[in-house]
């Protein structure tokens, strides 16, 4: 589905300390989290003494080789990577984690999230002599983090991280220490957990599970943890706090088996859906969700209206090639590869499709088209979030604003380009009332809002900001 | 789930006749074939004078370039397919179809099943000067067809086939016609369809959906057609008629949008779920199924019991690769990666969980075992099949049968061996109760019951008679 | 070079039985082999009861994988080829050996040459229901060997030999014996050797060497011997001799340290110069051969003549990439990058440069033209065999009649479009003289004169013949 | 002949300036630079605002594209470079030129040669805030280049080199010049030429030659050019001046037709060979080369003593793979793929070989084996260059000082370990001799006689100082 919408998280990290399969719980824990990026992984890891590193470009099974996730075996702390890249940005230099060599102790680094202020401190840097080699935030922070005069490892780290505008999540391996922090937002996600007595650390609790680890909780924003043999330190690096995590993650990023303050996104999504169907007044025979992401919020608004949930959609698990032959026939074709209906559930049906959110509205489109070529005899849209409209500053790669449908029309006219019936979106408050019944303390919105909690200094949506900076 | 499963369909073919874009639509056909093969594809195509094929290992998109398709794009004649391979047979060799040149005419060959007297054809016709190059059913088939002392093509067809016991879905081109047979007994699934005004057939109507053809209806057994330039004429190579349809392709191989007697596998699967749930006497709270391909057994047993139904199990779609360390741990951690409990659904819950068939039970005794560890208070497995107890020798390739769990077991002691607080299988009556209602006419049981409705000749299971006969 | 001439040698073969090391000396042999065939490589393999085979595109080491090679380790018995593809036939199914499984015993074929009745036999054997999946040669000897009525192995050899017209050197292994044949005009060279007490078989001597066998002598026209566990069997499959040996073997195919009659190659294209130097009346100041092949032949016009011998000429060691830019300047760019010229040896001498053969001549037109430049103040041509003007249809692929030089120019005409100053041809009657003073009974020279030793029956060049039979 | 010698050039460059087909006529130069190093290759080129690149592994071909050497085609400057690594160093990141991007101006790095002060000055960097991410010597210099206090890019570039200890030949690729230095001592080579009226430089002439440019001079010892739209500007860096050049680059490295001071490396050896003839005082049959680099000294050799050369052993142009076995046999295998004597040259004859130096003295070994064994009655070795004792600081990777057999044994042990009948050595003198008689005014003789030119602050082999500094 990811290559229909347009609209991809930009990282998953991993990290774990003391543990004497920490290679391979890493690799592991990766591959749980592959949905958050697909276009590189590495895995660097220390003895104690030294960092080693591999990476590579593509899936994980194609970036690492066995032999290479072998050789980091006998380093009982590391931290990895999952990248998802942008076309401007896809070479290996940039695949995370980066790792410094130097004769005063090396550094591994890896994130997720994306500086709002990156182009603003590397002129700084430049000026002041640093060499820049890459187009990735983790260069820049490498230099704020040498440049710090603090005496010690956790000044060093805190002064640089408050030089730092944005969103982030920060996995950085010293030899002696894994810390981790979340920017004073907490717009990107980042969890503590535990495996047979050590400390790990993962964008979602999926990767827990996939290691066999316990979820302990959510870091909060502003909260930085040191991990060393000595065991775990707990401080923060800012005391400022508006939590405003990224409602996307809910709605449509994260493993629906991944916990946010100990509520699966499966659950979050279901209520998603009951909420919209207390907005959404529409008759109707079934309820079909678009796999795989919105079947939760199809799931939610059936049992809320009562209407039987019906698997009438279904996805090709295989990826196909598209033939580029001129005409609109061959377009739909393609897509036809992906998503087909089952006639003998849909004829003659009044529908109500449920699809987590419509970036450019062409998947919509089709889906509406192929329901009715099936036989069905109303379709109804619901969406079980708001209009996305506006761009992501924070670690979202969404196609630009000209491609985003709801940014240039209204939901009527959204609706008669996708030809259906009705079209009903979940309401912004709505959305919140939902996200505070499951304990949130607060939510990004912007995407939906453009009200953008964290300044944007640079102003450059984040493919521009690489494309500037692009390296061999 | 097909790795976890032990237990893989055979093949899927392809072919159309006069469409300007018939390579093109075998492409997209087979894409959407590509759940009954992952190991080779191939494309034999016809300008009316001469044959021209491509083929290679792997799933479609390995195994044929853009190129390779568009060099065939100037021929209006066409057919694929898709193919399984055991390990013993795992080479380029094998792949379908098989083109062969001759300077009497070209001919190709694609086939779905298995002979079960293909060592006895094989040795007589070695004795008689035959050469063979591929431990493939075909090979055998092309010598019968080239030693028939038919004058005409037809004749020469029947009188292959005719020699040929087994189960099989024939796809054979010449350059002036295709002709297209099925066993007598109907084992093999294939269908005919209708685009643009041009014949069509395939194993699954999920083709004629990805290429927007019309699904006209199902081939019936010992039926023989021929589609050329002058039309579409059937005819019959066989007046015997004692329908056998596999079983087991409604419950897991088809894909859930694909009709049989214009009933979706969709349709049938959720009617063997609610079979289920009235010969299954158990309380729950919540029935969810083992994702993907149980899912509508699930729904259909929530729906008939009343039993809300929940996603409580998921399913990675990313594919990883496995660390062979020692121990029990290590091979937990391996499935640990593909399937996922939901804890805040399944957490303090009595729980149904469907499956479509046990095989090895290795994967249901994880789940059993992963539903406990995130909460659950009780766990039911039930499935929607009976117990699967014998080898298959038409075309389906299971594991060995010192492998499958129902052949040396109870019920009672898989449910132990699983860990399961009950285990149901569906019985064989109701099966097909379940069949009749959807129209069949008579389905192979053979592998629940043993009642081999087709003569075993060789009596030796597919992959031996493959190793027996290894090429280069 | 092989890239700059346009004349191909069709194949090396190997055989060795008996050795606990055979295909590791197969794989060493055929590596020495790699001039005689870059397209393919395999190895067929025998452990006495079963014959196994691994085989590939390519050059040896892209061909055959570490692992294939050590596959085979456990078999006593191996027969191995290396391969030269013209376009229409570069496909793995033709690649060689050939390995027919059947269950009256497996059958390993490989073999050097051209069948010049190959389309006639292969119309016969079609209308007796033979079937054809390659193109090669090869599949129509397993037919005539599998419909032969003889009793024995030996006798099936015999006859389907006897109804092949051609150049060929066969090696045919079998569970319990490998036996190898030559024509009875012995075009193709094939050399029987002996390594710790195992008898062992080559197209040149080169294997020999490299693997540390001793060279016992060459197979002679119309011989057929059978190496098995009973020891070394020397028989006739034909008892008519014209010794034809293949001219171009001496002249540029072989390896300079490979033996025929114990005289190598070297000596032989040495003595090639010394001939030439007494037909060429031309003063000069050094003579200079054409990288590598023609070094021999220089040396020996060089100590003939008494002007001396220098290295004026370079050949670059690495394969470059033509960049396809329209003008005559970019082609010239393409071939500089292959030769160059010594300067400081060059410049201000009169200097013959020896070549052992024109094909198209345009590879003679750069050199005149880079000496020139380099600043030679003259530049005389001479060739160490005669006019190339005739296609081969015994195994050498030539480019097409058409784009040899010489068949439709005068040697005046071909001076002149090389811009030499005086162009020399050795002479036939010359040639034959140097040849019989090493031995030789009789050699061919079809593709000097056109006197074809042997029927061409199907009257087709073998690309032609390829291109009518195009497989899969 | 690489693989077998141990000791390896480290690099070679080209640049050129103003060209419309600059990346084009780099690629094509680097081709012929390949010698230089085989494990990876880049282009940085420019269109006079930014810079833009493209690098790989492994030999040229496979490290560019023929897209990506075509994305670069618009840009009229480039600079080129082609790599040797060490076990320790092969990674994409320390592929040559390397590319900095920075919003006061693009970087383009390429250089040949060895920082014998690079820990040291890396050690200081680190101290005032820079940061590695390679083990290169080219990272070093750009910090110093970044960090310099002077106003423009040549007083920076000046000062940057005014730090380096070492031997370097640069190339310096700015939006607006390139600029090409030497190290005071001129240790290695550096080429000025012209193409089509812009300037261009190389490594060695024989890129010119491959290009069709116009050899001007050698650079000179602490010379510095910068090449502009403006022209070419001649200045130093340096007014030391002790030229030093490597003389293993007249021995071994350099192309045979490649000059220095417009004398041909063919002329040099060819007159290192006839001195060595005037200090061996051998009576013999033949004097044969080690192809293929000892050719030329063979032949001085020869032409002096008046013995005739002959071509006594051949050398397979094809790369083989070793079979890992157990024993002696099983090495000598290995290296007799690779070398073979020719039989009737050798046979009978008391032989002089020519080779341009030993290393580790087992390819000798071999040599003197195989040519008793082919039947040889004496086998004398004469070497044109001194015995090779003592690593390279200045860009040459010798195997370890343990392998070097001269540094640990006399001329008779050596004698006595290969099996030669005798072994001469040319003397240092006699090779300055020859040195001097084409014009130098100094050569590096450190590996021979162990007075190293320039100062070896690190005092570490460069194998370890990338060990220390090894990244990701």
């Amino acid at each position: 589905m990811y290559e229909l919408k347009g609209i991809n998280e930009e990282c998953g990290i991993f990290g774990v300390w003391g543990h004497e399969k920490a290679s391979e719980l890493t690799y592991i824990a990766l591959h749980s989290l592959q949905h958050r990026g697909q276009n590189g992984a590495g895995i660097v890891a220390s003895n104690g003494e030294f960092l080693f590193g591999a990476r590579g470009l593509g899936l994980l099974n194609e970036a690492l080789s066995t032999e290479q996730v072998k050789s980091l075996k006998p380093f009982p702390n590391a931290i990895g990577h999952v990248r998802y890249a942008t076309k401007t940005s896809s070479e290996l230099a940039n695949v995370q984690p980066f790792l410094f060599k130097s004769y005063s102790g090396d550094l591994g680094l890896a994130h997720n999230g994306n500086f709002t202020n990156a182009i603003h401190l590397r002129k700084a840097l430049e000026s002041e002599g640093s060499i820049f080699q890459t187009s990735s935030d983790i260069e820049v922070f490498a230099h704020l983090l040498k440049r710090s005069k603090s005496r010690n490892k956790k000044g060093k780290i805190k002064s640089a991280l408050r030089q730092i505008k944005g969103a982030y999540a920060f996995a950085i391996l010293h030899e002696d220490s894994l810390t981790v922090a979340l920017d004073d937002h907490g717009v990107r996600p980042l969890m503590l957990g535990k495996i047979d007595g050590c400390w790990c650390v993962a964008s979602e609790t999926c990767a827990f599970s996939a290691i066999g680890a316990e979820y302990i909780r959510d870091l909060e924003p502003g909260e930085l943890i040191t991990i060393s043999d000595e065991g775990i330190e707990y401080d923060r690096h800012s005391f400022v706090e508006n939590p405003s995590m990224c409602s996307m993650e809910y709605i449509y990023f994260a493993r629906a088996d991944s916990e946010f303050r100990h509520h699966s996104t499966y659950r979050i999504r279901k209520a998603l859906g009951e909420a919209l169907s207390e907005e959404m007044n529409v008759d109707a025979d079934i309820v079909i969700g678009v796999p795989d992401s919105s079947l939760a919020a199809a799931r939610g608004y059936a049992n809320k209206s009562g209407i039987p949930h019906e698997a009438g959609l279904l996805k090709n698990r295989y990826v196909g090639r598209t033939f580029i032959t001129p005409g609109q026939e061959a377009r739909e074709r393609a897509v036809r590869m992906k998503l087909s209906p089952v006639r003998d559930i849909v004829e003659g049906k009044k529908i109500i499709v449920i699809d987590d959110s419509i970036v450019r509205g062409t998947t919509s489109k089709y889906i509406v088209k192929a329901l009715r070529k099936a036989g069905a005899k109303e379709v109804h849209m619901g969406v079980s979030s708001p209009p996305l409209k506006h761009p992501c500053f924070y670690g979202i790669d969404v196609s630009t604003h000209a491609e985003i449908i709801a940014s240039k029309k209204t939901t009527e006219e959204i609706r008669d380009e996708i030809g259906a019936d009705s079209l009903t979106y979940l309401s912004v408050g709505k959305m919140h009332e939902v996200y505070h019944s499951f304990g949130s303390r607060g939510q990004c919105d912007a995407c939906f809002t453009g009200n953008y909690p964290i300044e944007v200094v640079d102003n450059v949506l984040p493919q521009v900001k690489e494309q500037k900076s692009k390296g061999v």
